[in-house]
């Protein structure tokens, strides 16, 4: 016979009490993805001013409920905010996790005074006008004011927030928790020797031909491509939406509302196949969390790191795999047999996996995607740390850009200029981009060893067995485990970036005959 | 030389002040018309749950704002709350108005105590679901408990808000501000007689023959005949939208984001037409009202009334005009040659004002439209002062249906259940769609005044002086007058409904050869 204790069941009511008061806060959240969503869609240009204005006092309102005194009253109940130690008794493993990471977001959101999250905004949204324009009159000058203002705001960010080596950290902390400086520094040195290395093998070995690939292709046709193949993957239309968007993105409101973007070029074939898997691989990590929840850290996903790789899973892993090529050549060849009936398996599978150094990330192969990142990392770091200056960014840029790929911009706009996120005051954000592919092959071996046959299988056009394998092994713990956590629960081994190496060497060794 | 006192300048600051505060309550209200628009139009099914959430956040959050501390301070120190004595000093009239609108408003907001404005908007919700599947099901037993609770919380809602004469009151001033239950009744006697007289007269003539406006239309090629349309009305397609949804409707979240739908049956060619110039006449209110008045009352449209006499002004007065059809019809006969080269002005303009009594509201032609409306009002005032049961609606609803119209209906879904509005709670909202077309006829005259010309500048396709005069007399205003005031101002007329029935007697006398 067994007895629930009193104590047991008042802290099971707390913990529901402090989900329903978090539930809020992010309902305000889902809000404003669905607003930026609308923005990069559908809403009329002129209505661009208003919308800042409704996504300011939405991010303001959101900030308000998530350090509101009756939310910091029922969250220091069940746990010590200054110790981080568990007061609730009863609740399962799950629930304590729960609890310290809304602690932790606590702690995060309750360091920045409102005053500054907002100037905060506001300079970012200033920012964001003033790179739009230098990026287009290719004037590094005209930003480098507005960068020294939102350099300075990230530094006192990362004081507010604090940490314990570099600065970085606390800012690195907010979009891949619990990693710090010095481990991305470590991994990602090694990575750019030996990426980079790879590279130069490939530029020195004979070019592979993807001219096929480029030309005239129906974007009616494309568009059906992409619908049919979301539906293959296994994401519910019922939950989701595919629009055309000038840069493609995900966004979802909850996993009833998860919502991607794709971007089709008449001259280029794959763009639009290669997005609709990224972003689908985004929606399908969304999709997949327990809707039960929404509103509580076991409802939202771990990392920016992990997410990436859940996108990139799908783009590269799966969909730049022999096997997958092997079903769809034949289905692009029924919509465009002028332009591929000629093309053999072994010509489609090369192409579409063609490696060569360029200037754009957003356009990069996977070998050079990496190095790129590493770039944004190391300038990241020492503009944080007041090791590189705003003014010397050009020449720190093209000198490591030629270290790295081989390759130096002819101007800022193809250089330093390229990205949005440091006029978002995003720093911190793009190691993730890097983590994203170096997760994803961590863990990819336990997924083979789940399924040996998956090749077998993907080439006769079966995904869902792969979206159920993610929903069951990464998805539905929501952010009960770290990253590092779950991918050892999944792998059974400690988490290196080898399996990345390894994986890039040995795929591009086999296409390139190195 | 002059100089402006200290108060004068307090008075004005504060009114600032206040317009700052408002600011957020209108901006939560137009993020929550964004998420109805998308509701309607792109939002997956699946998302239907979370969607009634983020809502019910939003109209909580926004009634919060409306009734704050800080709010009714601001409100406190310009206008006296109990007696609306004015106490601020040196502000100019339109302001001096604009704080009497803001106390109304502040009076309503609070005598419904959020509790119930949440419990309210549940049984709504609710409700609508339960019409929906009685609807279906032509079941009117399944409907009549939740009507039930609906009409006792609209009660309740009245006696909150509190009443003179008559509970009805209460809730048309919702919508009609200013207008009495008596007023309306006097008002709806006599059109009930007058324009079901017209209708019995044109029921036992000969009717005019409209079958080639039925057929099978080219969806796109309608489509784009509405794209252009709005383009040629002066809708500014940067501050707006044109999109299909079940139901036409428009959305305005601001003069720079204001959104139309339309629906395109291919069977009927003018359905489109008429409801894009329908929708079209409720956004260019919108988007004509003064920009930096948003969030006051000086930027917000003046009744539900005057909203529809906007519509139904391009929608009627405009686009049903033998003017418009002589611009219009060789439009249309480039676009459908083969359903449209043989048919004449006289026969196109006949046919698209073809009266026949029918049981579909929305459906309805000019003639018979109103008369739909009286009948929906006089049961309406019944139910609420108790004289009618739910119970007993059908039998009501069928015997007035005949003596207005001479139909009934085979079932209560093409009858008492035909609208969403009492699901929704709307007591109150039905009298003016009847209202609207009366105020467009009153004001008309003054706009033929201003323009004796404008049916050979209409029939050359000249729009923009109808919409620039609607701007100058209507639009810009805002809510600084009463509705009744602003007609005045216009026509220097009192308002009575005579010119509508005068309108309908002529133009239909004319057509039918009464």
């Amino acid at each position: 016979m067994t007895t629930s204790s009193p104590v047991m069941n008042v802290s099971k009511q707390d913990y529901k009490n402090l989900h329903q008061l978090s539930l809020n806060g992010q309902l305000l959240s889902s809000v404003s993805q669905l607003l930026e969503w609308d923005q990069e869609t559908y809403m009329p240009t002129d209505a661009e001013s208003i919308r800042s204005e409704q996504l300011k006092l939405l991010a303001g309102l959101s900030h308000q409920e998530r350090i509101s005194s009756k939310f910091t009253e029922a969250l220091e109940k069940l746990i010590d905010l200054k110790s981080g130690n568990i007061i609730a008794t009863g609740l399962n493993e799950a629930q304590n996790s729960a609890l310290k990471r809304w602690r932790r977001d606590y702690i995060i959101d309750t360091a920045l005074p409102a005053q500054f999250v907002e100037e905060f905004a506001q300079l970012s949204s200033i920012s964001q006008s003033a790179w739009r324009k230098a990026r287009k009159e290719q004037s590094f000058e005209q930003f480098a004011p507005f960068l020294d203002k939102i350099i300075s705001m990230s530094r006192k960010k990362a004081e507010l927030i604090g940490y314990k080596d570099h600065p970085y950290d606390a800012l690195l902390d907010l979009y891949e928790p619990e990693t710090t400086t010095k481990e991305i520094s470590t991994l990602f040195a090694t990575l750019g020797t030996d990426i980079s290395a790879l590279l130069k093998k490939i530029s020195s070995t004979e070019q592979v031909v993807d001219s096929f690939l480029f030309g005239d292709f129906d974007h009616k046709k494309q568009l059906e491509l992409g619908m049919s193949l979301l539906n293959e993957l296994g994401y519910a239309r019922s939950r989701g939406r595919l629009d055309i968007s000038v840069h493609p993105f995900s966004a979802s409101m909850h996993p009833t509302d998860s919502r991607i973007t794709t971007r089709i070029h008449a001259t280029s074939l794959m763009s639009n196949i290669s997005t609709v898997m990224h972003e689908a691989g985004h929606a399908l990590y969304e999709m997949g969390l327990p809707v039960d929840q929404y509103g509580s850290p076991l409802g939202q996903p771990i990392s920016y790191g992990m997410h990436e790789s859940q996108s990139r899973w799908w783009e590269t892993r799966i969909g730049k795999s022999k096997a997958f090529c092997e079903y769809y050549l034949p289905r692009l060849q029924k919509s465009f047999p002028d332009e591929l009936d000629k093309i053999s398996l072994d010509q489609f599978y090369k192409a579409i996996n063609r490696a060569q150094a360029s200037l754009i990330r957003v356009e990069a192969d996977e070998v050079s995607y990496p190095l790129h990142i590493v770039l944004r990392f190391e300038l990241e770091r020492a503009l944080i740390d007041g090791s590189l200056s705003v003014r010397d960014i050009p020449e720190a840029w093209n000198a490591k850009m030629n270290e790295l790929l081989g390759v130096v911009p002819k101007n800022n706009s193809e250089g330093c200029l390229q990205d949005v996120h440091w006029s978002m005051g995003a720093f911190g954000y793009f190691p993730s981009y890097a983590l994203g592919n170096i997760y994803a092959s961590h863990i990819f071996p336990a997924f083979e060893q789940s399924y040996p046959d998956w090749k077998a299988r993907l080439a006769t056009g079966e995904f869902l067995f792969i979206k159920e394998w993610l929903n069951q092994n990464v998805h539905r713990y929501g952010r009960q485990y770290t990253t590092q956590e779950l991918m050892e629960k999944i792998t059974q081994q400690p988490f290196t970036a080898n399996a990345y190496t390894d994986y890039l060497t040995n795929k591009y060794s086999e296409i390139y005959g190195l």
